[in-house]
């Protein structure tokens, strides 16, 4: 095991090079120059091996999620990730060749999104591996993307597919095994590493009357957003958008489709958009190369309403997903 | 145990209380708008039990420690705190009544020092618990203060006394038992409720061209000062301040000045000030009512030398406390 300055000099110290305010880790605390005429947006999510990962899973997988799950949050909030700092909680059963693993994919991830290490601690702990992270990024003020603000009448939309990371999750755990092999890669890969929808989010700041991420269950999520917008919603569970290896995990146990729309992980934007959005919405989708599928429509107070495809209710033993 | 959403909305949520960037601690990250003229200072801290405090600690003295460490750090930069940020990993050992004590402690704590809870996380875990923070503050921009920026013939000041809490977890863990029961109780004191010194670190950033807070070990902290700033030093450890408790843990243990000289946890503040500074220096500790004594001098680049009262060098066998 590294020592705990060894660790900071020679693995943490290179994912804070570029960044003038992170004082090379060496002070108390660090700086971040704010963005003229924006709003900082700070959010913190932890993770537990054991819990938020398997413990056997791979050092490049856990960083990749801990610090997407994270920028997922900011995407939410249509804000741009500037900055984070880190918090890792080591048994001694985590040797040195894992934390060069946990640092170059979180390395890699760190460049491919723009952001760069601030500062943070290393403790050690006699229990399982835990790690938490801080993401800080900029919105400008008064763009902020929330969860209050949805309308009755307001489109439902969600980006990308749903249920995914779910079955993966079932792919992991052994208790989906999909025919094809390629559907159990894509399941899992989409349950372990999440992709933050950031170039969406920002440009949902200008569309979206309310929005936030599924990392809960589309439903339950969808449950919170319409709790904090105090409205209502009707979610029609057909428009729900698959991907082929999930629709085939659907089409082989129909039953599944409940775990797919209660399921956690999925880190897509849910969002509230005008009927007067619905062509740049489109537009946008085309843009991004990402699909953002019309599930359903807001409506006045109440519950949240999932319908069949024929307009029937369905009925969810479980509407969300929880970590705790 | 609460749940996840209970424990948010039932503690949690009153700590984000008159903050209206936590948004009730319901949306997927929060807002603090920058303070005009300021840089965002950020720090995180991690603490876990048996290792940062004892396992059996009361729940308020683990609160109110781990907000005090990481505004110590935003002190020793010279920021004025402003939000926070929380992670809670917790055991099922940990019942409702704990987190209410906990959280009773933190209120009580973040009204004194002027901050409030802007979001974080709560997670189960099956090892020990462990609590993470990020504090969040504002300094004028270019004023804060760093480890970088001592010179040779700069005075080295520490603020308060040295010691005490390092013989606090003497105590603790029962190593030291003073003759007078109130010395007992005034190193512990010491030990789990540091006080971060905020005003200090304001004024400072006026009068001082380096300081950091000692949470390792006076001599120890000083060698990463120095490191910082190039320079050497110079420690007259017959003019380090010890409190009476402290001064009579030595007198009946000579040996017992290097732990007070190495071990960890004071959160006083060691800077460099030049000699030009030392009234106004001297004016502050009145205003602020707080020991500023000055201890020794930096040197050329070189070793900190420790020296006793006759000038001869001392040898420490550590020289800082790690937690890790």
């Amino acid at each position: 095991m590294l020592g705990e300055f060894e660790l900071i000099a020679r693995l943490l110290v290179p994912l804070a090079r570029g960044r003038r305010g992170a004082l090379g880790l060496t002070d108390d605390a660090a700086l971040l120059p704010p963005r003229p005429g924006h709003v900082l947006v700070a959010t913190k999510d932890a993770m537990v091996a054991g819990r938020h990962f398997p413990e056997g899973e791979e050092p490049g997988a856990v960083a990749r999620k801990l610090l997407r799950v994270n920028l997922s949050d900011l995407a939410a909030m249509g804000a741009a990730p500037d900055a984070y700092l880190l918090v890792l909680g080591l048994p001694r059963s985590l040797d040195e060749a894992w934390l060069e693993a946990f640092v170059a994919a979180l390395d890699d991830d760190q460049q491919h999104y723009g952001v760069g290490l601030l500062g943070g601690d290393t403790v050690g702990t006699e229990g399982p591996a835990f790690f938490s992270l801080t993401a800080l990024g900029w919105v400008p003020h008064g763009s902020e993307l929330r969860r209050a603000g949805a309308r009755p009448g307001d489109d439902l939309y969600v980006s990308g597919t749903i249920g995914d990371a779910a079955f993966g999750l079932h792919v992991a755990q052994g208790k989906l095994a999909p025919a094809d092999p390629a559907d159990a890669g894509h399941l899992l890969g989409r349950f372990r590493f999440p992709e933050p929808r950031l170039r969406l989010g920002v440009a949902l700041r200008s569309l979206a009357r309310a929005a936030m991420d599924v990392s809960d269950g589309l439903v339950g999520d969808l449950e919170k957003l319409c709790r904090a917008s105090g409205v209502g919603a009707e979610l029609r569970a057909d428009l729900v958008p698959l991907s082929p290896p999930a629709r085939r995990a659907v089409e082989a146990e129909p039953d599944r489709l409940a775990a797919a729309l209660t399921g956690g992980d999925d880190y897509e934007l849910l969002f509230a958009a005008p009927p007067t959005a619905r062509a740049p919405v489109a537009a946008l989708a085309r843009e991004l190369d990402l699909p953002l599928t019309r599930i359903g429509a807001f409506t006045a107070p109440g519950e949240v309403v999932v319908l069949g495809a024929t307009g029937e209710p369905l009925a969810l033993s479980s509407r969300s997903f929880t970590h705790f």
